[in-house]
């Protein structure tokens, strides 16, 4: 393999760290998470991803001189559970790790999100390396430190920040994601460009088909992703400001996910949010604040990548305006009844608007659902 | 009420916090909570401290104007295990306490390390304000930020660091105390003297049955209490060093708690503690460390408050030497197969000895064992 890409996240009190980026970088991982010290590193990993990578970082981290283990669980987004991270707790624990030692999420966001949580509290704060193999993962949660489950009551409502000590994105291993998971972390990539890097959205709408078969352009993508991300965190680390722009097109999304009961067969995250992003422009279109001609762009171009873009999209549909309205109060963007929108000015402009008018929202959606 | 006592304990990143000790406290709780900001303060308790005190803390903080609200779960240790902080996090999600509301925990250690675990993990961190009520949480668990819950792996080996905006010890919510857990907790407040207060355990010495009995000593004894643990935390938060200190007598304590399968019809926290801190001191004068006399003289002064201070006294037994061995080498201050002890050159001169040798550890127990 060539060199990695790196992306320093330059944050304070010894916990800045590393996000290397390349094809192939499981193969060498064991030598640079021994060097972060520590006799064992302890993977956490969904069944899937377990049986595709698990053995390489495994052979990689013992020839480190590392004692290693898994910890595996079930794919797929209910495993983000009270029971499922109680069982990876006991389960690192029954691997004897100590204060000293690493766990490490080998997977998706799923994986990163419970096995970084796990790490936050296990002996109250174990080290922990993230090796995610989604592009979601790879672009979005496995950088910036949130950590969590989903509580019956709603998602990532219980976790922890809790900063990775390295990020391991070794891009081969998309080339064995599906199609549709492709396709719903790109939104994700989008999504940087839409929110305050306009060249990069150029960039995307004439290399993106590089990013999924797998060419220069996907490490270089990745690379740009972790860059915006890194930089918001460390800005705002506790998201009280800018970091909620990292949301844009999640008001919706969210929503739209909650409707259609987070069923995986139906919606997944990432096809929220590219509705999501089509919607956040067309409506910033609608109250002026945005040119319809950057709202119709940014639909065309999630359309072309195989996105779905409008609320008839959903597969078993999503109600009614008020049913959509109902979901999205129950989002942590609703302050005292009025709801906080990221919105844009243009493609790369785009901003917190807070006190947004129900009855606003409610019209659009409306007109959205009349389109069809 | 008079005046309160206060202990001022100055973190960094504005994280310092008062701990304000006196009879009657919870009657002006509200006021005092809601200077701190946020809309809802949900209490968290036991069914036994709530019974006693729910009303007259809720009724106080709604006084004050917060909205309030009590998630209440069975008392004993068995509440801190991962079923029950499920359902505590979700009993405060359906409280709808938000980001910037708060987690009042009202009870003994149990509840404070619990409600501290959900506060520090609900929504990735909400304020919380300690109100304990019972003599070990009001000296010891209360104060420093260390919560959690069990795993079925060991005691408090999930949980997280997260310090109390404000400690309301209410001193007269003592009064209803169990004497047993009473002097289980005065067996904490005799380990200050021990470790590093010659002078506080001459106090004690003079002055334990006020203590007991509901004195202004009781205030006095808490506050002095608060204020070492306060100035150990400050110094080593993270128990890097001095804090380990903390956990004279509980090498011992722990494995005896351990043996007796933490049933505490058999034996409290508070009792091996007792055992625990005179056999440190026996173990110290036998390694020629400490004068006989001092050792003498911790083990009278607990006997005479009633506490346990010999292995025989252990209800049911608690195995041979090599069975107290074992149970020590699962204890987390454990390297490398050598013991780490918290040992004393006298009364107010303990200090942390590694790598003492099992097989002295095991001769002095045999020799306790025998000495029945
Ligand atoms: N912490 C954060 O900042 C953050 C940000 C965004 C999203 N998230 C979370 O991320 C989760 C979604 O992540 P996700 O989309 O990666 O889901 P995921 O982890 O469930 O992965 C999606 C599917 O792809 C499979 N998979 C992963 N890598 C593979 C590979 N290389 N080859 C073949 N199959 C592979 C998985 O087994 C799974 O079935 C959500 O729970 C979301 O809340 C967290
Ligand atoms: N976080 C820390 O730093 C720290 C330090 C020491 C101990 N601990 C933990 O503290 C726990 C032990 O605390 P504990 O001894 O307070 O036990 P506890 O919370 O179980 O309380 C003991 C009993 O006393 C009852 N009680 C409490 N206050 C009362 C009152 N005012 N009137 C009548 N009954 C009352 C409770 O209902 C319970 O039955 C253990 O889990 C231990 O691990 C934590
Ligand atoms: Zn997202
Ligand atoms: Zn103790």
């Amino acid at each position: 393999m060539t060199d990695p890409l790196t992306v320093h996240v330059p944050l304070d009190q010894g916990r800045d760290y590393d996000i290397l980026i390349g094809r192939g970088l499981i193969a060498g991982a064991g030598a640079r998470v021994a060097a972060l010290g520590g006799k064992a590193a302890v993977i956490v990993s969904d069944e899937t991803v377990a049986s595709l990578y698990g053995d390489a970082l495994r052979a990689s981290l013992e020839d480190a001189g590392l004692r290693s283990g898994l910890v595996a669980v079930a794919p797929g987004e209910a495993s983000k559970s009270y029971a499922t991270y109680a069982a990876v707790c006991d389960g690192l624990l029954a691997h004897k790790v100590e204060r000293g030692d690493l766990v490490v999420a080998l997977g998706g966001g799923v994986v990163g999100d419970l096995a970084g949580f796990a790490a936050a509290t296990l002996r109250r704060g174990v080290r922990f390396v993230q090796v995610p193999t989604s592009l979601l993962a790879q672009v979005d949660s496995s950088v910036g430190g949130k950590t969590g489950i989903n509580s019956p009551l709603g998602k990532n409502l219980i976790g922890a920040f809790h900063q990775p000590r390295l990020v391991l994105a070794d891009t081969a291993t998309l080339d064995t994601l599906s199609e549709r998971e492709m396709r719903a972390g790109y939104a994700e990539v989008a999504k940087y460009g839409l929110i305050a890097d306009a060249g990069f959205f150029d960039w995307c709408e004439a290399h993106w088909r590089g990013i999924f078969s797998g060419g220069p352009e996907r490490d270089e993508a990745v690379a740009i992703c972790c860059r915006a991300k890194a930089g918001v965190v460390v800005r705002d680390e506790r998201e009280d400001g800018e970091r909620a722009l990292l949301n844009l097109g999640h008001t919706f999304g969210h929503a739209l996910e909650r409707l259609t009961g987070y069923e995986s067969a139906r919606l997944v995250h990432g096809e929220g949010v590219a509705i999501g992003l089509a919607l956040a422009f067309r409506f910033s279109a609608r109250l002026g604040l945005c040119p319809g001609q950057d709202a119709g762009r940014v639909a065309n171009h999630l359309a072309l990548a195989g996105l779905p873009t409008t609320l008839q999209a959903v597969p078993g549909g999503c109600g009614d305006a008020d049913a959509l309205l109902d979901a999205m109060a129950q989002d942590k963007k609703v302050k005292d009844g009025a709801l906080t929108f990221i919105l844009a000015r243009g493609i790369g402009q785009s901003f917190i608007a807070p006190g947004i008018e129900t009855n606003a929202v409610r019209a659009f959606l409306q007109d959205e659902l009349g389109a069809a």
